[in-house]
């Protein structure tokens, strides 16, 4: 009974959170006329994101920054404030977090660096002044050495990357400990328009760890999928009971740096946490039916694909395409993956040999090159959709004059009604010419990639998620779009 | 003798390709002036490449198409006619053929597909008698079932693909069984601005295979890199004389589709070749110094890294990031990928232990968050780059407000005069920020790539050619940069 318990008492204080994520108000404490300081690029980010509450500059040698009143101190501010941002030298660092305890602040974060991942001992002893001080106070703290976190639903970018206000809001979170790995999938979810809800930068997690938010965003109901990168952790008893229980209503994606003895030490000295042996973390992860990536890119395609899909039912694939050279590519990349070409049922084949002329490949992977009217396109789209013996459909498709995307996406959306299995599309072009098609087949339920490899790879964490739901007996659901998370 | 002889004897005609790359006059066979036909397309590709030579398009039907006039058939063209681009329906190619052995034509495209490739035994008989007739008449084909060819050099886009105008020169060059995987290619050169020379693709392979094209593409001096895309060949024992010979001079990098029995099977119906086994492929090519890649993604990443760095000594590699975490990302990578992680001499050691603060990583991977002014960035370069522990240099930088990547670039390229020594750039940002820098340190010979896993992939493909080199006692150059690459 252990695990339950201190699992209830990890999640008895959760409104903290919804203060923290969803502020009625948030003060700067540092902030700064100076493009080059972060107190700076902490209130573009607040604008820039249209942050819709007040937002209180405070620094005792400012008027006012961006139109914005500044306040010398904290403690002139005359409304609450729930959450603080602070950019300050680090020797000022614990004068303005009692200041933050005086004010009734909820939350703090913290970007300041040169505490506990420093080498000197000193850096270590300021941040455990720093906890005991947050936690008598009952704040919690982001960071400190972070770059912030946002949270897109709110509109509220509390990061010094002003950039990350051109995030769309979505249902994948991120709960990250490294602020470089953060911001590498944040950039690409801005250039791919994959909706976001949290990102967090856990910083040195003073105290604030995984642990303490995986209750909160496990009820969230904005994140239906969570990121995790760790580099290591200081609970990682209690993180496993964590995991697992939120493995049972969400699914979590995490990688894991420090897989070798190099990057394992400059992971320790990193965020100051003892990384440990890759090996234990990985049958841990695995265990508690977190599912391991080592690429960064591929934490967001597979989120993007469990926000946009139902599960998959086996690992039977059916390719469709309409040049035949990137079919046999992807055709060497499912079995490469370990998942399996389907063979047509008799019928289905024999459907196949009438629809098609004798001039094309008919068996699987199809050769749609034959097949551009939506007619024939529809005919061979059912035909293989309905053999019990497929799992799971990718369609290939260059961008040409010829072959706009538009001409099949009628087509692919009609069918997808009568279907459960899950449709990825792999559409290729030069940047700028198909973006507007993607998010009208992405908004309608069908992940594209641009890649084969990367394809192949967003349905085998499908298939993966799929056995993880059925081992663990877990009722977490996948599919739910973008629209429906916010 | 008898490879050399065959050797000797394929290199004997070259001079007929030159006037096929280099034409003094094109004409359309099929021209159209509705838009979606292949004719039409044809016309538009040469048009947007500015082909600065005369077209002649050629159909009964048409009077005038986009402000050429059209001529009803080819003898009525009244200049010599070098290349013939011919887009009609197969049962039309033959008798155009003809004309085109009349007039003297040097080269056709073959655009027109239903010939080997497909399952009735005509197609086969069809392409049987092209071939016949093309070499009696002395004319070299492309095709047929092909999407054409281009020639950046000569502003020549003999396709029907009018994107490929967007291609920019470069020294890198491409001859692909597979039009669809040919895009794949040029697609993402268009978007990554990495600039190619000739882009064939072969189709069916009537009198015009890799053997025949090789010994021409070793001695254009356009062509510094050559990728290939194979999915099965006629003539493997001519074709690997030609790859050894080949690789002595430039090197080659490739892909095999059919990896498994399903893709196999697929390759041998698509463009009617027998796939053969892959590992007796792999196993060939490597023997020929021909660097085998799985991902199509990569072949465009490794010519780069060839096309613009020298060779690189040996596999140790010291890691240099902004950002802590991507720097541990970027160690599990190099190790994962087989190369090694430098450690610096003690005299190195010393020296960043004395420029850099103790608020940060100091060993291999070493942390540049406190090494952000010029001064300080150029101090730990040149350390770095003059330990004779290390072979080789990444560097990884995240694109923000205070991070522009114009504050390292000029204290990069003139650090880089002093050493031999590759230096990679990962520069990660969100699209349209940094793409201007990226193409002056590109200029100046430092290669950039957007993510972590892709960088060390390509600096491993870098030190695998160095092996090949070595192994080979081939002479082949790299690092021949954009420029003089035209």
């Amino acid at each position: 009974m252990p695990n339950h318990f201190t699992f209830i008492a990890m999640t008895n204080n959760l409104e903290i959170w919804q203060d923290i994520f969803y502020p009625r108000s948030v003060a700067v404490i540092g902030a700064s006329s100076n493009p080059f300081k972060m107190g700076h690029q902490c209130l573009l980010s607040l604008r820039d994101s249209k942050f819709p509450k007040p937002i209180y500059p405070i620094n005792p040698q400012e008027k006012e920054i961006l139109g914005w009143k500044v306040y010398a101190h904290l403690e002139q501010v005359p409304e609450k404030v729930d959450l603080a941002i602070l950019s300050i030298p680090a020797g000022e660092v614990l004068g303005a977090l009692k200041a933050c305890c005086q004010k009734g602040v909820k939350g703090a974060v913290i970007i300041t660096a040169g505490f506990k991942e420093i080498e000197d001992e000193t850096g270590n002893k300021l941040q455990q002044e720093m906890a005991a001080l947050a936690n008598q106070g009952g704040i919690k703290i982001i960071g400190p050495n972070t770059f912030g976190m946002v949270n897109i639903h709110a509109q509220l970018n509390a990061s010094f990357t002003p950039l990350f206000s051109r995030l769309k809001p979505g249902p994948i979170s991120v709960l990250s400990q490294s602020g470089g790995v953060a911001h590498l999938i944040a950039y690409q979810a801005i250039d791919e328009q994959v909706g976001l809800g949290k990102v967090v930068g856990l910083g040195n997690r003073c105290n604030v760890d995984f642990v303490d938010l995986l209750p909160f965003f496990a009820t969230d109901e904005f994140t239906k999928v969570l990121i995790l990168f760790i580099e290591g952790v200081d609970r990682p008893r209690l993180l496993w009971e964590g995991l697992n229980k939120f493995t049972r209503q969400k699914p979590i994606l995490a990688m894991k740096a420090g897989r070798n003895e190099f990057s394992w030490k400059a992971a320790r000295s990193h965020t100051g946490s003892i990384a440990g042996k890759y090996e234990l973390y990985e049958a841990a992860l695995k265990q508690a039916g977190v599912l391991l990536v080592n690429d960064p890119r591929e934490l967001l395609d597979l989120a993007k694909v469990l926000a946009l899909m139902p599960s998959c039912s086996g690992k039977r694939v059916a390719v469709m395409s309409f040049q035949a050279g990137p079919g046999i590519l992807i055709t060497d990349a499912v079995i490469a993956h370990g998942l399996e070409m389907a063979s047509f049922t008799e019928q289905t084949q024999k459907k196949l040999t009438t629809i098609l002329p004798p001039l094309t490949i008919r068996t699987n992977p199809i050769d749609l090159a034959f097949a551009r009217s939506e007619e024939l396109f529809t005919e061979v789209l059912k035909a293989v959709l309905e053999d019990q013996q497929v799992d799971a459909l990718i369609i290939f498709l260059l961008h040409h004059p010829f072959m706009d995307p538009r001409r099949i996406s009628h087509p692919l959306l009609l069918t997808k009604k009568y279907t459960s299995k899950p449709i990825l599309l792999c559409l290729n072009s030069p940047r700028g010419l198909v973006e507007e098609e993607v998010r009208h087949l992405e908004a309608e339920g069908i992940p594209v990639f641009a890649f084969p490899e990367q394809t192949i790879k967003a349905l085998k964490g499908l298939f993966q998620f799929a056995k993880i739901k059925k081992e663990k007996g877990t009722v977490f659901a996948t599919g739910f779009g973008w629209s429906k998370s916010s």
